[in-house]
């Protein structure tokens, strides 16, 4: 069940970086939800390769063809299932690696779990390209919140080795000002000059024939309180589950995650206040999240994206059919650092998971269809 | 669905810090495994409070009584299950609890997911408790696990505000002698004078009323190549979704995890090599899982811990009935820093997710049945 | 995960016919459901062996303790649990069926499947005693469905081999003198004339050491329309799946069932027509569902069960250990027709299935806590 | 999670009727699977329209696009998807079918569940179109069950409201003679004499406007024993929860299934009995399963399938819109019994419910990667 998550909202993931087509299909949304397919387009346009001198020249146009689950621009109830062909592939880049594993990519798990017949060519199912259908389900998850006023926003917080750091996202409460910088800037940053250098560190790295790694930070905004479950559905788990199915991913924290375990808990605890008649929060070191479930306040997580491991630089490797030592100069395409398509990824998680807590959360005997009650 | 995990080896939690029992259910073990139930109780007493002055004083005996799915001492193929009594219990520490939340507890959204009828003494369902039947969970992977040449092990990291930071855990190949030092060290670290000035630390905060948060790490050895499947059923994704079910776990990360962030490609690639006619990798920064697969280097991880939320010095709370703000202490009895007791429970996790992924990955190495030979 | 079920309320069911206790575990509930323990109880007793001369005369106490997930009467919001002590048991009787398996029963496939170390003794975890636990689930599933005015009966359809047929659940509206006769005869069904001679049928099949199969039909009155999903998750599968979970059941079917082979289009087809200003469906042919969906007639549902297969003759078997023919006599105590206690079985199957739809069926992004709008 | 089914190889469905393309995705087959695309293609033609008199006119040429998980004509590992493009669709159709829903359809309640978004045409997702994915999945696990000596086969046991009985499946062994017949007939039917008067029976509901239901019988033979597991995922449960999804499904049952209420024990139990030194059932009234394991017999069931509810007859309906009585009269093209097109849909559902009983039984037969063995 590796391609798929979601327990009320099913999202099932399919393709490789050169089979004929990628795709998902998304079981589980009620039907009568309106798609901004124009919005989409722009959402996923943010992922897409082949835009400025800081990415991979790969074009990838990323058409979505939508072949079910839509009635005249709205869900009807059906599996949604939409697919994007594979266009811009050249497979022979590849021709090598089927035999020389790249370090720091799946090349080598591949060869042992999956043998002669996995997919090489451009990681196959374990590459990148395959958050081109996650960014569908969440630029439709991110459509489906914002109607119930969840707004939800990322940006690259730290950026390589001589770390380079943003502005933090507002922990308390929205500011639009942040989210339009974020929009208007080069790279994904509240600060523009910080977006400058950071850029100036990824066309470095590319330059070096090398990459770097970053971490990106994501708020969901006016999440309700009493979303996710304890244990193992908690809102952490459900939205660390899918983040780590995100290539280079390699840690996922929340709030202060980390930096809380440098803390006293009379600092780390988030007093509680009574503002305009209502129980709150004073602070948010939890990141929005206490027991698994959504407090009220802005839900604030980071993941970290390692260096891309594609690199020009020659690295050692091993020749696996010639068993013997081999030297490995990895060409085709690549992003120096990929997290600047990152961080709409991040927000397609962050998005899809609140959406299947929320549909999912018991708290309710349910039979709120309004179609039930017309009738 | 929020107390279960698992594919393949299907783990349902169920209890709350002061009902009549707290316990688990496993399905899917094949039978005829024998389980050492010394050993188990060995391990559960790793967890278990009331062990020395870094610990809470509450004596939980867990004594574990196995209801089903054992016969003669083996699994004989039906779910196994087992409850815990909870017997020193003082709910009447927890009556002020009720209407006014301790900050950094779940309270406070379980009166908004549970309303009045949330069983709020000690917790609940959210209780650090809950970790006693994972434990018995992760006791027996660990054993069917060992059976199979992996080990794991795990220890404080780090510690405190002032951050004291243990040896790491070797990242290469299992080192026994690290493995007794945790053993015999008055809290579980590799240096014995960390492991002194640890526990100086925890003793600090308790007597400032106050409490510290610590970083695990975990690793496991002689893991096979080729557990975990791609994109949202890898490796990290499986240990992240128990690990975040863990009460104050708020960062999961993997190899060089967050510090990945701060590499070069260059740098941070495993390269490949030849050793002894096989290929293998010359560094781990991998944490031993790539594209969600383990690539035959130890699986190494670590988990952040806040520091206890329940502390002895005065916090601002509300009352959720008289709707005012409130000033609570929190009595009761607790860990100054529950990293000594998290270090077993985080291996109970570790051993939990690879034995699942070992079981349910398709095509990979199983628990075979040898009786369906035998016939 | 054989023993679980449930997508959104989530029952896991633990035990053996001989070990310890048995229990369930139920995940997913919304806390604040009162649960009327007096009647709970009663309709357990209806399951419980021991009363009157058709049944086995071992005696279950079958005291539910519920160890977790229940304050002061109510649900709490944490998962359920609940154990039942294994008293009454004598595993000698068993011993000689270690190594004969007996005819019908799962004894010979235990063998192959779990080896030397599967619980033999009463048919460990395939035995009939299971459906206890199955019936504290469904008996908290009947209150649920109660309080939103779903009514659920059963009764034998259909007993031995010269049939004996009861007179049908009314299929177009609940009728209340049925079901006051199902629970005053003495055998449950809708006709005292044929319950009578149904209870001289088993008399006659237990005075020849013999048995005799049955068919249960089972009603669900005032079921919303809407309920179930298309194709694997519609009410039939949702049923099916819970029913061929009974041991001896071996055919379900809905509406017509079987009988609608028989039939053509135009006889077969409900037609719809306006009563009271609401469409309606003039027949129930279909049993209440269409599509996979609750359609709004009553759901009408039948259970083939076969004779017990523990019966006094002897019977020709195999001795798995000398490896040669062997003759066999069941002793112990067995119902010479488990009908009778299979009625309450089956309406627990239908309540968990449908609660389990109610809560699961998507149809609305649900946030309809009362808790959540109180504060 | 509707259109989903299986645990270690789980199949999602998704298209309706008209939408621009139906298919589904298949994720936890192991690498390296041979499939013979001809021989998938000839299992497809068996259910496709358009084949004589019997069935309807539509043509679906359901030409197989594969976009995923294939390599060189094997299983890569990764999830395999399969589209298939909607082609012959008259949507005109369906229009007055938008708010006058057919008699025995889903119409009317895809009309409650989904509202005015839903997609009306041709049933949408609720068409028996969708059985055509179903047999994509099944084609494959047909020839993965074929390389491990696992034959599986179907015929038309009865139809008609007279009803016109084949020649039961011999539920001792294979008989190729008996599988011969059933391809080389007319209809799918043992004795030729029976598929002609079947075939006659078809022809004239048809020209009466109306249609027939029928009965169809299904074998898996040398499957192993063992296979499937206790309570809810015994082989029962996991056939009939795929079988109730084929559209017109109202009955499953296995062995001697709804005649097993009919007989006593002493009949009904399979004694056991040694052969060429092995243990062995001496009958098959049990069906091949005993405790939801497979006992070693041939795995033997039936399914009742309706009458088709489009029929040319004039029925009574509603308008939902006007809310008035309406009278309908269904046009389009469609099969007067779908009986034979069946047959292939009740291989591939039993296919796939064997499949992934062996996949994700524990301590089962599972499907080795030999590349494990390799390294």
């Amino acid at each position: 069940m590796a391609s798929m998550f979601g327990d009320a909202v099913r999202v099932s993931i399919f393709g490789q970086s050169h089979s004929p087509a990628i795709g998902c299909s998304i079981d589980g949304l009620p039907a009568g939800i309106p798609i901004d397919f124009e919005r989409l387009r722009a959402f996923l346009a943010r992922r897409a390769p082949g835009r400025g001198d800081t990415a991979t020249s790969r074009r990838e146009t990323d058409e979505v063809e939508f072949i079910a689950g839509i009635t005249e621009g709205h869900t009807n109830g059906a599996p949604i299932a939409a697919i994007v062909r594979n266009r811009d592939t050249r497979s022979s880049d590849y021709d090598e690696l089927r035999h020389v594993p790249r370090p720091g990519h799946a090349d080598w798990t591949a060869s042992i779990k999956y043998g002669e017949y996995r997919d090489a060519a451009g990681g196959g199912h374990f590459s990148g390209r395959l958050t081109a259908p996650l960014c569908i389900a969440g630029g439709i998850a991110l459509q489906v919140l914002e109607s119930r006023g969840i707004r939800i926003a990322a940006h690259i917080a730290q950026l390589g080795h001589q770390p380079l750091t943003d502005e933090p996202l507002n922990p308390m409460e929205l500011d639009e000002e942040q989210l339009e910088a974020i929009t208007s800037n080069p790279l994904p940053c509240i600060d523009a000059s910080v977006a400058q250098r950071m850029r100036q560190t990824i066309l470095e790295a590319k330059s070096d024939l090398d990459s770097v790694g970053a971490v990106i930070e994501c708020a969901a905004y006016d999440v309700p309180a009493g979303f996710g479950d304890p244990m193992f559905d908690g809102m952490e788990n459900r939205i660390a589950r899918i983040a780590f199915g995100i290539p280079g991913v390699k840690g996922v924290e929340f709030g202060e995650g980390f930096g809380a375990a440098l803390m006293r808990g009379s600092t780390h605890n988030d007093p509680f206040c009574m503002r305009d008649g209502q129980p709150q929060m004073a602070s948010n070191h939890a990141g929005g999240i206490l027991g698994g479930v959504t407090c009220g306040t802005p839900l604030i997580w980071r993941m970290a994206v390692k260096p891309t491991p594609s690199i020009g630089t020659p690295q050692h490797s091993v020749d696996l059919d010639a068993r013997r030592d081999a030297e490995l100069t990895v060409h085709g395409r690549h992003d120096p650092c990929i997290a600047p398509r990152a961080v709409p990824v991040a927000e397609a998680a962050c998005a899809c998971a609140i959406l299947d807590a929320m549909a999912s959360s018991p708290g309710s005997i349910r039979l709120e269809d309004p179609h039930l009650n017309e009738l």
